[in-house]
Order: structure tokens, then C-alpha cells, then sequence
């Protein structure tokens, strides 16, 4: 029996006042316009493990995660206990906790590259940081970075730049991400100038097929910085503990950064992002200045403590690897057995779905709102993220409502 | 008879730790260093209401109010529930909460001149929005800020520019706080070019005596944006909720900005940031770019909606207006009394003191680690922060461990 769509009155009563008081109401990545007005709830409610609830009262599979951060499951029980902990002490103090010092030390013994470690609130924060390290320790400008990759929301490399001058986007070098020839040619534009290479593990940017590195790119990336003497930058940001059980990108592709940066998923939904690198370059980071209201409040601290070894115990990485392979398996089946042809690309635990011959994500759009419609939350043109606390349940449900709307698109082409 | 001095053992010990795994330990403005080393804790167990303990054990009367959020009192009881029920529900999840529908309903009504907001997390996010703003508004390109007037970690106006590119500093000029000739000057340097002025409401930046503005100052600004089309961008990501009973410190000065940026105050210490403005600027502020992984949390809303309910209803301005004219009052007396001459400017609930004849700091620092050392966080180099929740307990406590610290310098001097 067919579902019912979902009812979203109530999120989109919330939208028209929203657009009352924000320019075009939820901006950015949150915005239903981002993913398919009138087919996506647009508040929540709540969130629990793999489910969320909508104001409407609407149940969903939410394989989107909050763009990242739900990596074990939306409050999860450790993580909880241990930010209530803290709260019962503090929060924003004048000077940090002990647990900052703590996550500090973690984080230089869990990534074996990193001998000293900073911490910022968002992404954006710690690119910065990565950024001007690789200036400062080299004396050199030019930073090279994936054309249509995402690293900041910052003037220098905003996607959309309006409102920002030319001159404040100097000495970026665009290469293409993958390709060995394009990269060698972006530091030859920059000869002698590229104090480093900023780069995702894995290409991940929205609107896009993902890839994965191949061998020779990761050889060719480190022997193109080596012998330019540029900084290999890592941002992994988005990535990170959903390509490797050791929550390290690096681990599964071979890199070997100078620096990495880290976010989203670290902390389970607590702000806190980190800029971790080695010892050659503390002389640097030394010299440059850091500091926000926020960087050193204690929750964050302790949620990152508790994902961490719940991710470990847990071991989240197998989890949602093994959902993320069951879903993307099953996606791949249920749309050939509706006659259309897709490509799920990037890693089982951060997929990406599009359909051949659909450049304009036409298809992509009609299938993701319908399957919001029926409770599955996943993109059209963002990856998703899967987390740890995915049942085989959850993953029936994902495949069986998918089925439903694969033939939703059936029916409709053959109309 | 005299107090004696606090020990810091574990402080220190923690300090060494964390210099082993982040570039000097603590770094920005929590560092001991940029207070004074050894005198200091560096790491807090706790907070409540207006004291602190730190790891030692040592109890404080908190004057720092963790460089701002602490508006109410660390751990408000009505904030601590609000964002407690919250985490009930969730924090980062993938779409907002009604909550920060309701936010930005609240500010709109409150902030009389803003038609429209938008959030970040720290300060820095949204002063850059506000330099989009006027720039995409405007189409020009040059922003004029105050010499020494801090707005931002960004590359663009980051106070020590280590590993940032000159192009990325291009179309800053600088004027003197003030000065209406100096502003005068620097329009004309970029004639025709001039986006907006960012300016903060009053002098607070570090290393300086503070300054109120003057109507002539006032009226001066806005004359020259008036003639120049240049939007006024009031940074009142500091001094909010402690210049006016409305929160709104331009209310407690007169100005008309086109612009406004909120943070540190508003959430009494979770971390988000506000820009608002007026409905002709809406058209471009849709046109812009804003997007990180935090910016949507939930608990950050709930947190903010109850800190501006508890400070209408508990009169915080008025509580922390009233202890602060006693601190500042008290410690002219005090040090008058020991026979130093002292300056303490700024607003009561901000205030900043110096010691005539010690252009180095030399004595503040002396004084205000002696302060540190008997139970009194104050600060050398950085204004202070009143919070709603100081008793006259906490005052007289303040005042009198402030007439021990002048005695004490009286008699090193006498030495």
C-alpha cells in the first residue's frame, strides 16, 4: 500500500514568518530552497539516534545527520551525560577547564601526524588557521585549492562572493581535484610562491559525483609539495571519522598532511573545530594570533572527549559503514528494478546518489522529495551522512520507501 | 590581617601539559600571558553566579565574566533549564528548531532599527557579514574601522597579521576613535569607495584607557556616512547589555546604525552571533553567502531567548550598573587612599583601570595579579565585564581586597 505524503503545514507556516524577520528565510545549507521547497520539512522538533521528528509531528530516517555533526546518533546517551556534566559545572568560563587540556592531549595521541593541536568553533576557523600557518612558516602567498571545492564561508574562498573584493581573493590558485597535470600546473602559475596545497580527502562537493583519491593522485599531491616545498594541508572537515575506523581520512587514503583540519562530527553536535599538525611547524602557529569568545568553553570539550571513546567502544566507523554498504547496495538495486540507472559514489558512509542523464538533477529532486515526503531524509545535491546508530531497520525502511519512490518516477515517465 | 596568596600548583602543572600539545598553551586572550604569568589560574573547575573556582580550589570573585557572556551569572537558572529542556530535544540537528524562528522574532521587535537577522557564532562571523552587507549593498569596497579598535581573528583585521597577505588587508583604513577630522581624513583617502564605517560604541580596545563617545562624535559619524552614502555598522558584539536598561547600547549613545553585530552577551555563554539591520538592506543581505555547520543549533536559541527574558525581568542592567558604580567608585577611594592616582573609564559595567604615570602597565599588573592572587579576577589589559548577579557581598569583598592589593604596591614602592 502506497504511504501518504507528509503534511508539513505547520514548517511552512514557520518559513513565511521566518522570511519576515531573515533574508529569504533559512539560508544556507538548512534552506528547503537548497533542497526541494515544499517537499522538505523545514523546523524539527526533536532528534533521537537515527530518527528526527519535524513540527508537524512527521518521523524521519534522517541520513542527512545535520550536514555531519550526528556521527553515533542524535543524542546519544554518553555524549548527553557528559555535556550535562559539564553543564552542572560551566560552560564559557574566564579561563578553560582541565577537559580542554584533555581533549588536547587526545587528539595528539589518537592523530599520529599531529604533535600539537588548536581549537576554533567552526570549520571556517581552523581552514583559516591551516591557511595562515602554511604562510607564515614558508614566507610564501599562494594557497592552491580544488576548483569548486568547499572550505569556508570566509571572504577568500566563499562559493557565492558577493559583497567581497578581488584583492581579498588573491593568491588562491584553483588545480582540479584528482588530476595530477592541472595541480602541477596551478604551482607552476604560483612558481615559488605556494606556501601550501588545501585539499579534501575525497571529493565531496555539492552538485557533484564524489571520487575517491587513487594511489597515483596521493603520490602525486605529496611529490608535487615536496618538491615545491609546499604544505600538505588536509581538510577534513566533512570527512572525517566516516573514512576510516580510526575516524582519520588520511588513515584510508594514504596522506600524509602537515596539518588537518577537523569539525562537524568530532563532537556529536557540540560547536568545536581543530587545526592539528607537526612539530615543525609550532614555530609558526606560535607566532599567530587565534582567539574567540567561544573557542574555549568547556561542553564542547567534553562532548568531543565522549564521542570519541563512544566511537571507539562503539565502533561507529563498522556500524555505519555497514548500513551506509546495505543502503547504497540497495539503492543501486531497487533503482535498476525500476529501470533507471544511478551512480551512489563516494564512500558507503558519506554517499551520493544522481541519475544518469539527469544533469539538471531534475530526477534527483522529484526522487529526494518523495522520499522526505515519506520519512527518509537524504539530498539531491549534498552528500549524506550516515551514523552509528542506523538499525536494520532503519535501512529496510530507507530501501523499502526508496522502492516506493523509484516507482513514484516510473510512473510518472511513463505518464 | 593579610590574606594569603592563592597557591596555583595544579594550574601550572595543567599549563605545563598543555604547552606540550598546543603551540604555547592557552592562547588569545585567555592566556596567563596576556594577564599576568604565575599570578593567575589558568584553568577553572567551575562557575556560579559571580564566582569562580579554579582548579587549585581557589574561589573568585569573577570580574572577567568569561571576556563577556557571563550576563546574568554563571549557570542563570533560568538560562541552565532552558537550554537543558532543549538538549531534551536536541542541538545540532539538520534543520532549525521554531526556537530560532522565535529568536529572530524577539530581536526584530526589540532592536528598534533592525527589520531582519541573521546568526552566526562568533563575533567575527558576523562583523564579516556586516562588511559584505555594506559592501554588496553599496557596490564599493573600502570599510573604514578605528586604529586599534578590535573587530575581528579574520585575516582582514586580525591585530597581529602573521601569515596574512597584504592584498588581504587591502580597503581597511583606519581613523582614530573619535576624531571627526581623522574620519573626515580617511573618506577622502577613499574617496567615493567608502562601503561603511564599523565601529564599536564606545573605546574598549585593550592596552588603552576607554573612551565614551560625545554628541559632537555622534553626530559627526553620521553626517559623514550621510554625505559619503557610506552605511554606520555598529560592532556592539562586546559592549551590548551592559550600556543600556534596552540592551541596545545605541540607545545609550544615539546612534542610528544601518547595521548591527551581536554576540558574547546574548546567550549569557552559548555561543552565537547576531547581524541586524534595516529593510533597505535586505536585497543585498539575500544575496550573500552564510553557512557553517553550527549556525542552525538549537540550544544556542534557547539559551539566548531565555537570557533576554531574565535580563528584562531581573533589571540585570540596573543590578550590574549599581555594583559596578560601586566598584568603580570604591576603587578611586581605595586607591586614593594608598595615595596612586587611578583612571577607571568605561562604562560601570565595563569598566578598565589604569594607574597614572605607568605607560608600560607595569603597576596594573602588579596590582591586578596581587587582586588574582586574594580571591579578585580583574585584568591588567583588557576591560572588564559586570554581570547581573554581583551581591553587595561581592563588592565589598572586591573593595576590599582591592585596598590590601593598593597596599601592598604602596609598600613595594616604599621598599
Amino acid at each position: 500500500m502506497p504511504r501518504t505524503p507528509y503534511d508539513l503545514t505547520r514548517s511552512y507556516s514557520l518559513l513565511e514568518r521566518a522570511r519576515k524577520v531573515v533574508p529569504r528565510g533559512v539560508y544556507g545549507t538548512r534552506s528547503v530552497e537548497f533542497a526541494v521547497p515544499g517537499k522538505y520539512p523545514q523546523f524539527l522538533r526533536e532528534g533521537r539516534g537515527s530518527r528526527v521528528r519535524d513540527v508537524d509531528g512527521n518521523e524521519y530516517v534522517d541520513l542527512m545527520g545535520a550536514f555531519g555533526p550526528n556521527l553515533l546518533g542524535y543524542r546519544h546517551p554518553a555524549v548527553e551525560a557528559a555535556v550535562r556534566e559539564q553543564a552542572g559545572r560551566g560552560n564559557a568560563l574566564t579561563f578553560p577547564t582541565e577537559l580542554w587540556v584533555e581533549l588536547a592531549e587526545t587528539l595528539v595521541a589518537r592523530i599520529d601526524v599531529a604533535d600539537w593541536v588548536a581549537f576554533g568553533k567552526n570549520g571556517s576557523d581552523v581552514t583559516d588557521y591551516a591557511i595562515r600557518l602554511a604562510r607564515q612558516h614558508t614566507g610564501r602567498r599562494a594557497v592552491l585549492v580544488a576548483e569548486g571545492a568547499y572550505h569556508t564561508f570566509h571572504p577568500w574562498g566563499v562559493p557565492i562572493p558577493t559583497g567581497v573584493p578581488d584583492a581579498w581573493r588573491a593568491h588562491i590558485e584553483r588545480f582540479t581535484w584528482g588530476d595530477a597535470d592541472s595541480l602541477e600546473a596551478a604551482f607552476r602559475r604560483s612558481s615559488g610562491d605556494v606556501a601550501g596545497v588545501l585539499v579534501t580527502p575525497f571529493r565531496h562537493e555539492a552538485f557533484h559525483d564524489q571520487a575517491l583519491p587513487t594511489p597515483e593522485w596521493v603520490a602525486a599531491l605529496h611529490a608535487l609539495c615536496d618538491r615545491h616545498g609546499a604544505l600538505m594541508l588536509l581538510d577534513d572537515v566533512r570527512a572525517a571519522f566516516r573514512c576510516h575506523a580510526s575516524g582519520l581520512s588520511h588513515h584510508a587514503f594514504g596522506y600524509r598532511p602537515d596539518a588537518i583540519c577537523y569539525g562537524k562530527a568530532i563532537s556529536n553536535g557540540q560547536p568545536v573545530a581543530v587545526i592539528a599538525a607537526r612539530e615543525a611547524l609550532r614555530g609558526a602557529a606560535s607566532q599567530l594570533y587565534f582567539s574567540a569568545t567561544h573557542f574555549f568553553s568547556a561542553e564542547p570539550m567534553a562532548a568531543a572527549l565522549a564521542t570519541l571513546r563512544a566511537f571507539d567502544e562503539e565502533k561507529a566507523f563498522d556500524a555505519m559503514n555497514r548500513a551506509g554498504e546495505a543502503v547504497c547496495a540497495g539503492l543501486r538495486e531497487r533503482a535498476a528494478a525500476a529501470g533507471f540507472g544511478v551512480r551512489v559514489t563516494g564512500p558507503p558512509t558519506m554517499p551520493f546518489l544522481r541519475f544518469d542523464s539527469d544533469p539538471e538533477f531534475r530526477l534527483s529532486r522529484s526522487w529526494c522529495g518523495e522520499m522526505a515526503q515519506r520519512g527518509v531524509l537524504v539530498h539531491p545535491h549534498h552528500n549524506w551522512f550516515m551514523n552509528g546508530s542506523l538499525t536494520p531497520e532503519d535501512v529496510a525502511l530507507v530501501l523499502d520507501v526508496a522502492a516506493e519512490c523509484f516507482g513514484l518516477l516510473r510512473a510518472d515517465a511513463g505518464a
